[in-house]
């Protein structure tokens, strides 16, 4: 049986999605097609205007509605201090903690050779005009902890060395809750490398 | 720190999706963000369109181009055979299979109380029509072996008892390639009832 154009389309772009394989996006299409023109209408709308209505700031890089954004034009943040993620995403998780009040630095992504990412391709190299201004005390490199976020934090790190900035790493080690019976080598490894006094 | 609007907008309308939650669908949203407009744009004409370009099979309410769709009007088919199934992505799940050659028909759900699904609601009493035509000699229940799908076999069975009809129910049993091992006891009792000689 031939399957609808309309239908195929609509799984294809939703295929196209990370974490989405083409049996859920048949399922999500066909969902989709007991919901009311209405609520697929908005949903329409929604991502047209998801770009147009969003600004990159030219300061942190980070994603929202004005340029520059809120946290680099919020004068009760600490100004000495920036703290460098991957992406956008993880700026609303910290934010969330309330336990940061500096400034941010968007990469857009990790090093990564197998996907062409190199420092080129990122925002790696705009930290060093922030850093020259020589208002930052310290550069909290959040990177993720895997291979690429490692990479990244490194490069970083040797970038920025003969700049008179501190460079921090953000701690690694057993994540609260977790079973020291389950961790992984490397993960344990990090937690006693990482040790504090009591 | 206030999310943008348009990423609030978008993450809101992916998050109504099933199986999707607020984390994913932020996931998605800032994913999205890194698409060209014309890949956006074309996603979203996809969704407004989905149900302007889609049409519900008059005879069995499938969803398809074109109404009555193109497997009522295959006169290739056999016309005999009815196989009822709750949603039109299981035809084409049993389609793709290729070992079924008779018509369908689709329920729209199954009974289910709690969700105030009931006969009325489901396109049930429609297949006493097709039935008194007489043509037909066999219904296959292909409703889903859970709960909500036995019953509605089970109230489709006692719907259609007093017409000369052939009622069945698909096979239930253990999947090929599983373990006995981790067989639930109910699939393993409906396996030894399913038994056939060998």
């Amino acid at each position: 049986m031939r399957i609808a154009r309309a239908i195929r389309r609509l799984s294809e772009a939703l295929e196209k999605l990370p974490g989405i394989g083409p049996k859920t996006a048949q399922r999500l299409t066909f969902y989709l097609l007991h919901n009311p023109q209405s609520e697929l209408d908005s949903f329409a709308v929604a991502l047209t205007n998801l770009k147009k209505d969003t600004k990159e700031c030219r300061l942190c890089f980070n994603v929202g509605e004005t340029d520059p954004c809120p946290i680099c034009t919020n004068r009760e943040r600490l100004q000495d201090q920036i703290c460098v993620v991957e992406n956008p995403l993880e700026i609303l998780v910290i934010e969330k903690g309330g336990f940061y009040h500096g400034l941010y630095h968007v990469l857009g992504g990790a090093i990564s050779p197998l996907n062409n990412l190199g420092p080129d391709e990122l925002h790696i190299y705009d930290l060093v005009p922030r850093v020259k201004t020589g208002k930052i005390t310290e550069i909290i490199l959040a990177t993720n902890p895997n291979m690429e976020g490692e990479a990244t934090a490194m490069f970083i790190a040797k970038m920025l060395a003969k700049y008179q900035v501190k460079l921090t790493r953000i701690g690694r080690g057993l994540p609260i809750g977790a079973d020291i019976e389950y961790a992984d080598e490397q993960t344990l490894s990090r937690a006693f490398e990482g040790r504090r006094e009591f």
